[in-house]
C-alpha cells in the first residue's frame, strides 16, 4: 500500500490515481456468455442441467429444492447462527419498511388530479453466489426488500450445493422457490425462463464476471430482464484524522481487501504520519487473516493519500465516488454536507463497514466502480415501479384545453390537439 | 386497424398479437454510432462540428448559444405560446415538487441509526429532438425535475437550428447552457465531454434510432454516462366500454399513431360493435390530420381486441404493459386495482392523452416497449440518487457485534469479523 501527497500530484496524476483499472475483456467472455444464454433459451432445462453438471458439478437430478430438502437444510443450521440471521433480518426489515413511499396526489388546477403510485414488480429473481464463502447476508439484503415490496413472485438461484444457511435465510424472507443453479446459466434461466425456472422481470444480486456479463447481456435485450445495477469490484474509502485509532481504520481497509484481489482500498488522511501508522497496522493485521493472500493482492494496488484538509479529502472522495465511505474523524457528522457520490456512509470509529455489511439494517448492495455518481444504494424503491395516474373533469379539461392546443400547435401534432378540441366542441355545444 | 376476439385466439396467437415488433438492426447502425462516439472522444469539438455540419447542416461557427442569441430567441416567441408554456411549467413543477422524498431515519437497535438520504445528481444533460416538430414539451418534462432536484449542472442539446420555443422553455426552467448539436454526436459529447460541451453524469431525453443507440452505448461504458431509461416506439392502449364516446377513443388512438409509423395503438373493448364504431371513427378522423400518412402507417399494424369482460381487458393490458393507458369506462377508477405495468394511466373520457403529454403536470417521459413492467415513469427520483448513512455508538456496536461476528464466520470473512472484534476488545478492556 503506497502513500502519496495530493499536493505533490499534477493534474494528470490526480486523475490517474483515482481511475479504477479497466476490467480486462478481450471479448471471449462475452462470446462464451452469449452462447450459454442462447443455449438456455433454445434448450431450456436440458441445457441448464448440462451446464450445471459441467461447471458446478451438480449431483442432484432436479434443480428446484423440494419442501423436504428445504426443511432438512433449515434443521441443520446452527441455532446461534439462526438467531444472528433473525436479528439481522429484523434490522434490515425495519429500515426497509421505513422506505415505503406514500402516494402523491396533487390537484394542479381545479378539476385536474395528478397522482404518483407504486406497484411491486411482478416477479423478481435473486442470485446468491456460492463457492468458498456462501453469502448468507446477500440473501437477506436481496430478499427482505422483495418481501416488504410484496413482489408476487420471488425466486432464488444459487450454485450447487446450496448452503444450508442460504436456504434458511431465504425461508426467513418467505422465499421458498429455490433453484440450485449458478453462473451465467442461472441468469439466463431467470431472464428467459425454462420448463422449471420461471421467467422473471428483474434480476438482483452479485456474482463473478460471468454472472456480471450475463446480467449485462440479458438487460440489454428487451425480451430479457432488468437488473439491479451495473457491477464492478467492491471498494472502500476511509477518511480519517489523527483522532481515529489506526487499528480501526486498518481493519476497515482489510475488510474490503479480503473480498477479492480486484477490491479497491483508499485511505485519505490529513497527516502523513497517521497514514503511515495505518499502513503499518494493515501490514500487521493482514498476517492474521484467513484470506491473507487475496487481501495482499488487493493491497498491492491500494493507496493512502495525504490531504491538506478534511475539505480536500471530501472533494477527493466525491471525485472517486466510493461504494463504502467510512468517516473516522473528530466530528464525522460535520463532514456530511460536503460528501456526495457515496453508496453508503459509515459515521465514526464505532461503525465499521462490517456492521452495514451484515446487520445494522442498511443494504449492503451498493453502486461500485464510480457508479455511485448516478446509481443509488439498493432499497425498497428498486423492487417497486412508480407510475402516474391522472384525471381531468370537464372543468379540468376546460382549464387545460387552450394550453394543450397551443403547445400541440407548436409541435405540429394535429391529432394531439384534436383529441382536446373534439371534446371541447361537445362541452361547448352542450352549453 | 384490424379487430379480433380474444376468446378466438389460441395461446400462441395471444402471445403473438401482444408481442411488439423487434426493431430491425443488422449491426450497421451500431457500428456507425460507435464510430461517431469514438471520433468525438478522440477529436472533441473538431469532430462535433464536422458531424453537425454534415448531418444537421450547422451554419453557426459556434455550438453554444450566446446570451444574446438566447435573449433574441425568447423575444421571438409568441406571447400566447409563452403563457401556455408557463401554465404547463407551473403544473409540471407543482406535481414534481410534491415528489420530494423525506429523509428516512430509523434506530434499528439502541445506538444504531440507519438513514436514507438523497442528493441531486451532479450534472445532467437533456436531449431534445429537433426536426419538423420541435418538442417544446419535452424541454419542460426533462428540465423541470432537474430544476426541482437542484442538479448543480444542467445542459441541453438540440439539433440546429434550435427552435425559439425550445430556447424559451429551457430558460423558463433555468437552463441557459444550450448547445446546438444533435444526434449520436450530441450524446457522445455529453457522455465524454469536449472542449465546449461539458461531460455529464446522466443523459435524459428521446431521440431517433441513432440517439437511442448512442445512449445505449454510452450507458454500457462505465466511463460514459447513465441514461434515463431504455427506449422504444411510443404506444397507447385504450380500454373502453360502450359508455365511452367512440370519437374520443378514436382521437386518443390517433394522438399516438401520429407520433411515428412504428407507434403502437391497441384498443380493448368488451363489445365488437363498439370496437367497429371506434375503427370507423379512426378512419374518418385520420383524414383530417396533417400527419395522416404517418398515422396510417402506424394504424396498419394496430389492433382492436374484443374482450369478454373488463377484468379480462385489465389482464391483457397488464401483459402488454403499455406506455400510456387510457381507461374510458363507466367507472374507470374501479379498474385501478386491477391495472399493473402501465407508464401512466388516464382516467375517464375527459382525460385525453394529450393532457398528460403537455400540461396536466405528470411527466410524459414514460417506459415504452414493455419496459413498464420494471421501469418507472420519469420523475424527480430519476434526478436524485439515494444513499444510506449509518452510525453506531459503542452501545450500538455492542448490540450488533455478536450478530456480525457469527455471520462473518458463516461467510468465512475473517477481516469483516476482526473489524468488530478489534473494537469490542478495546471496549471490553476499557471496562
Amino acid at each position: 500500500m503506497k502513500i502519496v501527497s495530493w499536493k505533490d500530484l499534477n493534474e494528470q496524476e490526480r486523475v490517474d490515481i483515482l481511475t479504477r483499472p479497466a476490467t480486462a475483456d478481450d471479448g471471449s467472455k462475452a462470446k462464451l456468455v452469449a452462447d450459454i444464454i442462447s443455449n438456455i433459451r433454445n434448450r431450456g432445462d436440458e441445457a441448464l442441467l448440462e451446464y450445471s453438471r459441467k461447471f458446478d458439478r451438480l449431483e442432484s437430478d432436479h434443480i428446484k429444492l423440494t419442501a423436504d430438502e428445504i426443511k432438512s437444510a433449515c434443521d441443520r443450521v446452527d441455532s446461534e447462527l439462526k438467531t444472528a440471521l433473525k436479528n439481522a433480518y429484523d434490522n434490515i426489515s425495519m429500515f426497509h419498511r421505513a422506505q415505503k413511499p406514500a402516494p402523491v396526489v396533487v390537484s394542479t388546477r381545479p378539476g385536474v388530479t395528478c397522482e404518483l403510485h407504486t406497484h411491486p414488480i411482478d416477479s423478481v429473481g435473486l442470485y446468491v453466489p456460492g463457492g468458498s464463502a456462501p453469502l448468507v447476508s446477500t440473501v437477506l439484503m436481496l430478499a427482505v426488500p422483495a418481501q416488504i415490496a410484496e413482489c408476487p413472485k420471488v425466486i432464488l438461484c444459487s450454485p450447487p450445493p446450496v448452503s444450508d444457511a442460504i436456504v434458511y435465510a431465504a425461508t426467513l424472507c418467505g422465499v421458498n422457490d429455490i433453484y440450485t443453479v449458478g453462473g451465467a446459466q442461472a441468469i439466463a434461466a431467470m431472464a428467459y425462463g425454462t420448463e422449471t425456472v420461471p421467467k422473471v422481470n428483474k434480476i438482483f444480486g452479485p456474482g463473478n464476471s460471468f454472472v456480471t456479463e450475463a446480467k449485462k447481456q440479458v438487460s440489454a435485450d428487451f425480451r430479457g430482464a432488468a437488473i439491479d445495477m451495473p457491477a464492478g469490484p467492491s471498494e472502500v474509502l476511509v477518511i480519517a484524522d489523527e483522532s481515529a485509532n489506526p487499528a480501526f481504520a486498518a481493519s476497515d481497509l482489510l475488510s474490503q481487501a479480503e473480498h477479492g484481489p480486484d477490491s479497491q482500498v483508499v485511505l485519505l488522511s490529513t497527516n502523513p504520519n497517521y497514514g503511515n501508522e495505518v499502513i503499518a497496522e494493515v501490514e500487521k493485521q493482514v498476517q492474521q487473516l484467513s484470506r491473507k493472500d487475496i487481501a495482499n493482492r488487493a493491497l498491492e494496488k491500494s493507496i493512502a493519500i495525504v490531504c491538506e484538509s478534511l475539505e480536500e479529502a471530501c472533494a477527493i472522495s466525491n471525485i472517486y465516488a466510493p461504494e463504502h465511505l467510512i468517516v473516522e474523524t473528530r466530528e464525522p457528522r460535520a463532514l456530511l454536507p460536503y460528501l456526495r457520490n457515496a453508496g453508503s456512509i459509515f459515521i465514526g470509529g464505532w461503525t465499521p463497514e462490517s456492521v452495514g455489511d451484515y446487520a445494522s439494517g442498511t443494504n449492503h448492495t451498493l453502486p461500485t466502480y464510480g457508479y455511485a455518481k448516478t446509481c443509488s444504494s439498493l432499497g425498497l424503491a428498486d423492487y417497486l415501479r412508480r407510475y402516474t395516474v391522472q384525471e381531468a373533469t370537464t372543468e379540468g379539461l376546460t382549464n387545460l384545453s387552450r394550453t394543450v392546443e397551443l403547445m400541440a400547435d407548436a409541435e405540429g401534432l394535429t391529432a394531439h390537439k384534436r383529441a382536446v378540441t373534439i371534446r371541447m366542441d361537445i362541452l361547448n355545444g352542450a352549453k
